[in-house]
């Protein structure tokens, strides 16, 4: 029986994680949420899977879940160091890492520095400080399994595989509901435009990314950590289906894919009972009802943010924390209809430009970085506006 | 410092074989080297690869090479006697079978059954006496290495996932020449025509066996003993462009599959590298340069080869023998203008009808049913051109 610790329950990884413990609950048993400031939905998750320890990010709303839920056999904490708690929490087998965006970094980071296994859902913590998460896990001998589709597809192709003989790693990208807009269709892009993915149902802020093609952009800088891979050897397909998820090429010639019906409670099962794998048993993948599977090379003139990713993973240092930072206030920015949609990576190219690069030697580097990128990218913001 | 032995080493496979033992001189030696009447192009092969001992199928041949050659360092060898010594020779760390048709059967299960590690480029000894061959195999505690493109991908989409977790294995099929053929067009399909595969320049017979997708078929039937598969677990997806070479499913929705470039140096160096891969370094697989990838249900209407390979596979005991020397018999008579291409199919069924299959107990079994199948198929051609 494993105990798990969901980062991030509410959302919508949250929500496939715990489908997958409800469907085997001779494998699994909940240890620890931890949210933001859903106590509602906590409150019904909590009722359902018993958990010991949960944690809100919003104080407020924790108080309101005690008082609703008056149950002393759930520890109920909050802000960043009842997060951090929940994080570490000595008896758990899994601490699967889903908060979006950079709220994730220091929770996660502190779960491997307790010796915790981490299955990585957001890229955030990778994209800020690839470097230190992996510099810690390789101290605590403990892998670090990543849940996004792209990422879990280069894992399932590297199993089995000589990681030396590995030329390339190829990310396939959807290219996003902006994928045949012209540069003048794309200026006029409208939100709602820009929330319809052709493929996948994920979150508001993940959904801009893959419009933007900042998604692969920050996937391409976490695959370089997690897999330890020169930049020089990490490429993009756009391939419009999202049934091929990524792709791995060895130096004979012989290419190792994972491809799989747009579920991810496939990834998510994967890292949860990896080596094995449990019977979700979803519709076969026949690819004759397909036809056809389209490929395209990526277009960074019409997708700047490719660009953007490339040069801070090149650049190195606290630059990728920069963009990442810059990216979310900027889309934080369109979807509340702050700037247009081509503004987005305007502002990040503005706040990579206005900051300085440093060297990435601390937890704290990352997190001045952002902070820093955050105020730089809101003050562009108002600058567009006024 | 490996060495290797070829049985087949005039034909397409083995040329590419030691293509690769050439390019790398400090991995592997020739050993020794098998062909059938080709004494010309086998003392070209003894004169660059140096091998310690040969042998010839045809008796004259082997006269003929002995007094040209002249070289008391190289031991010539001919008939079947000969060519089971060379198969196996006590020296060899790899025996390549590469043998077209079924003269590659008593070879190949001899180099087994005396210890050796096999690595299988003909099928037809795996579709004749499957059973056999694995149980030799695992009583020797030898693996044996598939070489044939689909059974090498399904072998690397395999490698490093749980056996008991496999939900389908699916071969894909160019559909050959004649896919977008009406069931007209066929019956004035010419030999010409059929000799064009679309993605592979292989031999003949192969070249014919993939026009009638009697190939894919025979290619099922050695799934089902190289991987230990049940029939209802083998599945073919017709897939016109051969970059994506075979794909197994998980029980979780996880599919893993190997692509490449159509070039057999691939899956031959990765029998003979294993678990190592060699720097062959083709071109890199840029899925944007094909744009499309087409897939499509097999269809048996127009294709009843692969009915009656099912058929066979289903019925087990000596009917794989049974269907595949009749297949050989009677392309064999299409290749010589004796039968049309539709008459392949139909040969193939007498046959199968014809003899009332056995249990297969020993290789006797496989070659009575051979010897048999070949005589009725004969008659049957006979009968027809009356």
């Amino acid at each position: 029986m494993k105990q798990i610790i969901i980062l991030g329950s509410t959302g919508s990884i949250g929500a496939s994680t715990l489908d997958i413990i409800e469907r085997f609950p001779d494998r699994f048993s909940v240890l620890g949420l931890v949210a933001g400031t859903s106590d509602d939905k906590l409150e019904e998750q909590i009722r359902t899977f018993r958990p010991k320890i949960v944690a809100l990010s919003d104080g407020v709303a924790a108080k309101r879940l005690r008082d609703r839920l008056n149950d002393p056999t759930v520890e109920i904490l909050d802000g960043a160091e009842g997060i951090k708690d929940v994080a570490c929490h000595p008896d758990s087998d899994l601490v699967i890492s889903a908060i979006v965006g950079a709220a994730g970094l220091v929770p996660t980071l502190a779960a491997i520095q307790a010796g915790r296994r981490v299955a990585l859902a957001n890229k955030e913590p990778m994209v800020m400080a690839g470097q230190l998460m992996q510099d810690e896990a390789q101290r605590q001998g403990l892998p670090i399994f990543p849940i996004d589709s792209e990422h879990s597809a280069i894992f399932q192709s590297l199993s089995g595989h000589r990681r030396e003989d590995v030329r390339r790693i190829i990310l396939t990208a959807s290219g996003g509901p902006f994928w045949d807009f012209t540069v003048e269709q794309m200026k006029a892009a409208t939100l709602e435009e820009a929330l319809k993915h052709p493929n996948w149902d994920m979150g508001a802020k993940i959904t801009i990314d893959s419009a933007t093609l900042m998604n692969k952009g920050l996937e391409v800088i976490e695959a370089r950590w997690l897999f330890d891979c020169p930049p020089s050897q990490l490429d993009i397909v756009v391939h419009r289906e999202s049934i091929i998820h990524s792709l791995v090429e060895y130096r004979d010639g012989s290419v190792m894919a994972q491809l799989g019906l747009p579920d991810m409670r496939t990834p998510i099962s994967y890292a949860m009972n990896y080596p094995e794998r449990v019977p979700l048993d979803p519709p076969p993948l026949d690819l004759w009802t397909y036809g056809t599977l389209t490929f395209y090379q990526a277009d960074t003139q019409r997708f700047p943010c490719l660009n953007l990713a490339y040069e801070a993973l090149k650049g190195g240092g606290t630059l990728p924390a920069t963009l990442n930072a810059a990216n979310e206030v900027a889309v934080d920015a369109f979807l509340n209809n702050g700037i247009a949609f081509v503004d987005i990576a305007r502002v990040i190219d503005h706040t990579m430009n206005a900051i300085t690069p440093q060297a990435l030697t601390c937890l704290d580097d990352a997190l001045e970085a952002d902070r820093c990128a955050r105020e730089t990218a809101e003050s562009c913001i108002h600058s567009l506006a006024s």
